[in-house]
């Protein structure tokens, strides 16, 4: 079974905790420098890891307990760009603690891994490492009699949600008294079909707020300090649901085919929406900068001439006359890797920055930004897959030097010289995305076999195998 | 030469006009019924089109002058639901008159093809029939040298913005002088580059803007009712741009394959938006609405219960616990064709709807509707295309009953039934999808083949060919 595996560092269930809105306080999260938990790396190994000279990679060792699914994993730290590792991650078995007490169903459990890319510090990306799985659980907690009912989810429960879902699986007879009473409000001919799939969609998608929300609460207290990128998936009640806030990628490689499961939010594929809310919100731009977008800055002295230009509305490019306001700074600035909401950050999606400013004024940045995912669904039973076929996680580190292309031929490559049956072959697979990535170092700095420059950024990756012998009962 | 097929009604460019806002006067536009003048309908015709019992489906006579590229077109009016047919239709081929004199490039010219389906009235649908074209005419003007020079536009004009592109084409000595001039201003690393078809779709898009306001300023004086759904096409210099705004579509049939060219602008897609304008600017929902969605209406009685929502952030579902505030009518109510924003309007982008409300009350709808399309591009020069190859365009009432597949294999049929050189069988199309999405008079009412319900709305279509003999030059 997957507890056999890894189980959860502190208990296969969450702690109890006590209700209400800082729910999840999970283990001690310090200010201090970590590695994910699963690596069980000594103090010595913890060390070598911080060294941004050789850059070794990192893997759970095979002596070892193995990861859920034998799941791979695989990181370096970055070549200088900050004192520690930014990235976090976590794999996880969770059991569902119903809120209520009667059991009609089988308890709901579900696998959970996460990759946390931090910025400005680690902070935010540790805690979200170590706490986000529970935030999910927590969200789900109202949803597990819900969810393994055959029937379509209750639009309404009563005050005390613990007795409807219930009440519906106990007896017959109880059953028949519930719908009776049912029948005695009115019918609605409107009513929306919600299916069990967009509850776990919500459920995760809230559960992110809620860390957000803890976050900010105790970034003071906690020393929490930066944001983070997050990529999360949870595979429950058959189904792989990837959600990501910020510019990790998620894919599926299956039969040699790449299955997109996430896109990256960034200032350019968000501008619109950040366009809109600075305009509909001018205050929060702090007069020193204007929501429309032109290709590059405009000085005095073009004033009345006339500058390409787009708006929260416009896909294309027109010519407008320049007015004194457009001499501001565009809210979203520059090309690709380079493009920045108000000069400072690249990524618009993620954990964490409610301290975040621009640099030299009092004008916030968080407003702009968003920790909701985008969430996306795979059902794993609608395909037989081999032991090839995987899902890989990677940070951006990855994604820089490394295309889906790429990556999924390195990985085929890697997995088809090992025996299918061979638990370690997916840490290989990611041990190699890592290396390659990284590349070797050069007298010209790290670099890929092609000679390019190989990722200066800390890498890390996940690879799951979604198929092969009893990874998953 | 396309001209030949249908010169535009009132001249091949249009008309001389002042410049500023209003420059796109256009004919003289009545409050009055009108068809499309490509019809060519005698008064006794237009009679006759207006008949809600027959339903006789109109084409463009074969003795009358064809259409340019021998594109088909069908319509035919409701059931009905409105005194007259509030579909209207244009096509013109528009030559680009330039602003400034000297001429370096050929003239520039682009085929017209736009669909409008109105409602409330059919004057905005009328208006923007007879003008939208022009307005495009005007957004390219500026244009004309630059869409035809090889280099990449330039970011900035001198303010006389006539001088710029004429120069840098003129003699080998002006624009060595005019680079040195430019040298003089410092060079900035940063810089976006935007291409050609980034300045045609920034175009298109400024004009479907300066239509709306056309249309709300002369609302009153033209006796301008109601709004309405545009769906245009242009072909401009070898490519083909679709702009979608409403709930019309658009698909290419190539080879029997289908490539979708728009989506559809509803309550239902654009529900994020909107919600995030009410969550924005909660003045707009006048106390009367809740910027949340719920499945279903809520009673007072159920104050304090959990009932699921889902906010402008969320695309899953979840349960919240029902306030004083959740009692107000959802923002976005109702399920597919039946989604309205406001309990009001079933489409969220288009043009007019300027005094639209909400019924009895005071809350204007119009702040909530884009008027902007989405724009995308065609390449007809990547692919070869065959007589059967076809743009198929056509308003709700045909994509009502009749879905992509059944559209191309209608469409396919019918063409390989005529000569692949008859310029008739685009029409023989059109008409074949007309007729049958509008179904026979039977006992119960207006039958599909299959005995399903047809549609009893207006219905317009036109079928315009990519490739085949002489279409286009």
């Amino acid at each position: 079974s997957e507890r056999q595996g890894q189980p959860p560092r502190d208990s296969p269930a969450p702690p109890p905790v006590p209700p209400g809105p800082s729910a999840c306080r999970g283990p001690p999260v310090g200010g201090g420098f970590s590695r994910p938990a699963f690596l069980q790396l000594t103090s010595e190994e913890l060390q070598r890891a911080d060294d941004h000279a050789g850059r070794a990679v990192q893997s759970p060792r095979e002596s070892r307990r193995r990861l859920p699914w034998s799941t791979g994993y695989a990181e370096v730290i970055n070549a200088g760009k900050s004192q520690h590792n930014e990235d976090q991650a976590c794999c996880e078995v969770v059991v569902v603690d119903r809120r209520c007490s009667p059991r009609c169903n089988p308890d709901l459990c579900f696998h959970y891994w996460g990759l946390f890319d931090g910025h400005a510090g680690s902070g935010a990306a540790v805690m979200a490492s170590k706490l986000l799985h529970l935030h999910i659980c927590d969200q789900l907690r109202d949803l597990v009699d819900i969810l393994q009912d055959s029937s379509p989810p209750p639009l309404c429960l009563p005050s005390d949600s613990r007795a409807l879902p219930a009440e519906r699986n106990r007896a017959p007879l109880a059953q028949a008294d519930a719908e009776l009473r049912n029948d005695a409000l009115p019918r609605f001919h409107l009513e929306k079909a919600v299916s069990h799939e967009s509850l776990v969609i919500g459920a995760i998608e809230n559960a992110f707020k809620r860390m957000d929300e803890q976050i900010e609460r105790e970034r003071t207290t906690r020393l929490v300090a930066g944001g983070c990128c997050a990529l999360a998936v949870v595979y429950l009640l058959g189904k792989v649901y990837v959600a990501n806030a910020g510019d990790s990628r998620a894919i599926i490689i299956r039969n040699g085919e790449i299955i997109p499961m996430s896109r990256e939010f960034t200032p350019e594929t968000e501008r619109q929406r950040l366009q809109f809310l600075g305009f509909l919100r001018p205050e929060l731009l702090g007069n020193e900068f204007t929501h429309l977008e032109f290709p590059r800055r405009i000085q005095h002295k073009e004033l009345g001439k006339k500058m390409l230009y787009r708006d929260q509305n416009m896909n294309g490019w027109a010519y407008k006359r320049i007015e004194e306001d457009d001499l501001k700074f565009p809210l979203i600035y520059g090309e690709g890797k380079k493009a920045r909401v108000m000069a400072t950050i690249g990524v618009t999606r993620g954990l964490g920055d409610h301290d975040l400013k621009v640099y030299n004024s009092n004008i916030h940045i968080k407003p702009f930004l968003s920790c909701v995912p985008e969430v996306r669904v795979y059902d794993l039973t609608q395909y037989e897959h081999c032991p090839d076929d995987v899902l890989v996680l990677g940070t951006d580190g990855l994604w820089d030097v490394t295309n889906d292309r790429e990556v999924a031929d390195m990985v085929t490559e890697v997995l088809m010289s090992y025996e299918p049956n061979d638990p370690c072959r997916y840490t290989k697979a990611a041990y190699e995305l890592v290396v390659r990535s990284r590349g070797a170092l050069k007298e010209r700095g790290w670099r890929l076999a092609n000679d390019k420059l190989g990722s200066g950024d800390d890498i890390s990756v996940f690879v799951i195998p979604l198929g092969g012998p009893g990874n998953y009962t």
